[in-house]
């Protein structure tokens, strides 16, 4: 199948015309008034890009593709501003050429020429960024580097239940080669099928597991990254206490440093045992008190995720006063019946009620349930946020973490910054929120909102919203953003988040490991 | 109680004559011909300590001491080849003076003086080292400043399970302050009542949790740092992908970038439901793969620590073919019984017979089964150590992790490398082995070695095997320190184990935040 160039995932999957009217249906019920004209996107042959500045070295040329198609889909990642502004054709900054390195040693060759010449290097993955990771916003010469064909499982330990895997294997693919030994990664992001394991290392995605090992980081045994100055590679072991963890610079350092081209990860068996449940509620507050409980209570849910109403009615058609909270466990070594009975007690004790529990299988997910539809809604709701901005709809999300004690007044703050940036600029819309990740010291808060745009000023729209709300999180104890990394889109307020000590050390760590300065500019720091 | 000032602990907590006439008695069946002459410390007034070679500034001079044994006290740590060097009062590394700030200001201008008066400063928590964190080995002027002062727990977050704590404190004196709140870090490493939480942050110590939480590291949510640049300290959040994190920077660096004075620490409720058990296997490659099976069950039991054989018998003074496996599960929330019966079915199913299994309170251990004895004895190790080492006994340990696959192979490596350097350097010796923490990839083995030394040769005899040791450690995928940190003792090995790429990165960031090199010089990076 083949991939959007300006949205989500496959051509072949968005919306098809019955979808896409019982979406449309359902929000014109609520803006009556909206102007849900279509805007498609142009064929990127038309767009006139450029010709490319510079030329690679004979050596490297069958690598690098002008294909015009190839360079547009390659422009930027995939949040709502990146579709708005492809559906519109402003493509401001195209890479001059999209390098395929077939091995590590073309990779460095890619580095040593882009080092020469001065030219800005982007790392690429699955290209699924929704803050700007792979948009070079500069007025040079770019090389996309996509990693795609560094996609093979080259070794698997089975007694340590580790495996040496490439950066640039996506998702699918890499849980195919899994399959065999009987081992999973079990790292499920909502782009898990177009996105890579290096892209979700350099970014410290978040996945699957809701407590416990919620980032990528926990489950990275050690690194192998290719930067301008050299290859580094860290030992494999199980745990250390030599140094700071050497890893962890890396880990979240978005290309600026240098290409995760193998990991050793931490696998999974393939569970064998598997409850899930959801409760509801009359109030989020309770809702919220529960899920801290459970949280809290050592019990470590594979699954623990808090729904709020308008996230239940919208994304899983369950209309409550209070919330619905989605829990499951799983194993591959023992029952998990003690571990739920425990949780559902916990519920209970916060006033919740059982609305359905079910065992699963070890496969895919069976129909029915509440988590069930919350979940094929889940990877859906990319494709329907597409066919929404086509419609000049604003539909999009932030994400964030806070502590316990900060969270109601945070959460407050957060949703009235949203609300009244909606109100303001679109005249009305909806905030959803629901808990991706839960920590016995706080919440990973995921809101969504959804308001009517104009088509000519949508992008300017969701600009001020963003801002908006970016604030209140940083006013508020937040953090800037939880699993989708600082990119471009965040750095304004990840400069303030973090202290300027630590962008000292960041920066002069850049300067050793790029001192051209290529790596990713404008990511994280600029040394330019 | 008073400090020694050469030796583990509290001088009156030491080995009494009836104990160690016990201690040296059971040895002496081993070793009828060895010198059990008692070498006892010199007076720190004795060794006529040059005078210190700079002069605080006026407004500091009231927080700084030159006493002969405070400075003698803080000159080394409390590894065995410190408290030989201290019994020989052979202290070539005096510190000029013993700094203890009030406060975080006192802090401040305490690196002031020292950054423009180039004079090196060691950070000083409780002392414990063992790996020569505290003792600079350099030929100017070195202030020691001592964070006693700074001990208290600031603020509690009863709804978090959170506190901020000052990096000074002790673990006995923190406990006590969380207790009124329910609270607990559950932070026990064997150093307990001799080390503080600005120690453990720096050294990334390991501490109570077998499995988990293992290190300090997963426990901090920010830390504030002092240094010569200038205050970092990082936002309170339970989980960030915002960037590398921020606080991984600062663990493990050993006082090489500055030094922590406070943290916020993710505490737990203190346990009320608690289970023990203990097993004993006819092969140790048998308890090794029942442990392994434990660590990749999800159980994640807070105790998980395997005996061998030889560990066995002289420190739980249980005789078996195959070694001990110690068990234990605590909970605050619930009954822990679903997950010890599910253990100990992982354990029967390797071949492990139930030695005992028992109920124990939410508080201190009761007396009875093998996990009591073994414990008892653990806390005593350091005194018995120091008594062994007066008596001309070599008594020292070396700890590591690697991964599952490897660790047939590396353990057999290691302990033949600690054999053949035991018996060719001092003619023979016991080598002993336990796990201390697991993981599903790996687990964390700890070394005893044992042997008769000659009291002029002792230091060199012990460097000798410590150089062998590190060695195969090396060589056999290891890593030189998995929670006793590197210090000065590591240097060598610590430097071959991380990439030449982490080092520099490092050096860039010493450079940033520690101009003059004035912070604990010759650990980790070297820029003078």
């Amino acid at each position: 199948m083949a991939r959007s160039w300006w949205g989500w995932g496959n051509a072949e999957e968005a919306l098809n015309g019955e979808e896409a009217a019982a979406l449309v249906g359902r929000v014109q019920l609520l803006l009556p008034d909206h102007d849900f004209s279509v805007h498609r996107a142009p064929d990127p042959a038309a767009l006139n890009l450029p010709a490319p500045r510079v030329k690679p070295p004979s050596a490297l040329a069958a690598l690098c593709s002008d294909d015009p198609q190839d360079r547009a889909g390659h422009a930027h990642g995939k949040a709502f501003r990146d579709v708005v502004r492809n559906l519109r054709g402003e493509l401001r900054h195209v890479p001059d050429w999209i390098a395929r390195p077939r091995d590590e040693a073309d990779l460095v060759s890619l580095l040593d020429w882009c080092a020469e010449a001065g030219i800005a290097v982007v790392p690429y993955g699955g290209g699924s960024s929704v803050v700007g990771g792979v948009e070079a916003r500069i007025d040079g010469p770019v090389v996309t580097i996509d990693l795609a064909h560094l996609d093979q499982v080259k070794e698997v330990d089975p007694v340590s239940r580790a495996a040496r895997i490439q950066g640039g294997v996506y998702g699918p693919h890499l849980e195919e080669q899994l399959r065999p030994h009987g081992l999973t990664l079990r790292h499920y992001p909502q782009s898990f099928q177009f996105s890579t394991l290096g892209g979700w290392l350099a970014t410290r995605a978040g996945g699957h597991f809701a407590t416990l090992y919620t980032h990528i980081d926990d489950l990275t045994e050690s690194l192998r990254v290719v930067t301008p100055t050299g290859i580094s590679e860290s030992r494999r072991l199980p745990g250390s206490g030599a140094g700071p963890s050497h890893d962890r610079l890396f880990l979240g350092s978005e290309g600026s440093l240098g290409i995760i081209t193998e990991a050793w990860m931490r696998l999974q068996d393939r569970p064998t045992y598997r409850l899930t449940a959801s409760a509801e509620f009359d109030s989020f507050a309770q809702a919220v008190d529960a899920t801290r409980a459970i949280a809290q209570s050592g019990l470590h849910p594979a699954n623990c995720r808090l729904l709020d109403p308008a996230e239940a009615l919208m994304n899983a058609g369950i209309a409550t006063g209070g919330g619905v909270l989605i829990i499951g466990f799983e194993s591959a070594d023992h029952p998990v019946t003690a571990w739920m009975n425990r949780a559902l007690e916990l519920v209970a004790d916060h006033g919740g009620r059982i609305r359905d529990t079910k065992h699963r299988g070890a496969e895919a997910d069976t129909a029915g349930g509440a988590s069930d539809s919350w979940r094929s809604s889940f990877l859906r709701m990319p494709y329907q946020r597409d066919a929404l901005a086509q419609r000049s709809m604003i539909a999009e999300t932030f994400e964030t973490a806070c502590t316990w004690d900060r969270f109601p007044a945070f959460h407050a703050a957060v949703t009235s910054a949203a609300q009244r940036a909606l109100d303001e600029i679109c005249g009305t819309g909806v905030v959803t929120c629901r808990f991706t990740h839960v920590y016995p010291d706080g919440p990973a808060p995921y809101y969504g909102v959804y308001a009517p745009g104009r088509w000519d000023g949508l992008l300017a729209q969701w600009d001020e919203i963003k801002a908006a709300v970016s604030e209140a999180i940083l006013d508020n104890g937040g953090t800037i953003t939880h699993h989708h990394a600082v990119g471009r889109d965040h750095g304004p307020w990840y400069e303030r988040q973090r202290s300027d000590l630590f962008g000292r050390a960041l920066t002069a760590t850049k300067k050793a490991l790029d001192p051209a300065g290529i790596m990713n500019p404008g990511v994280l720091v600029d040394v330019r």
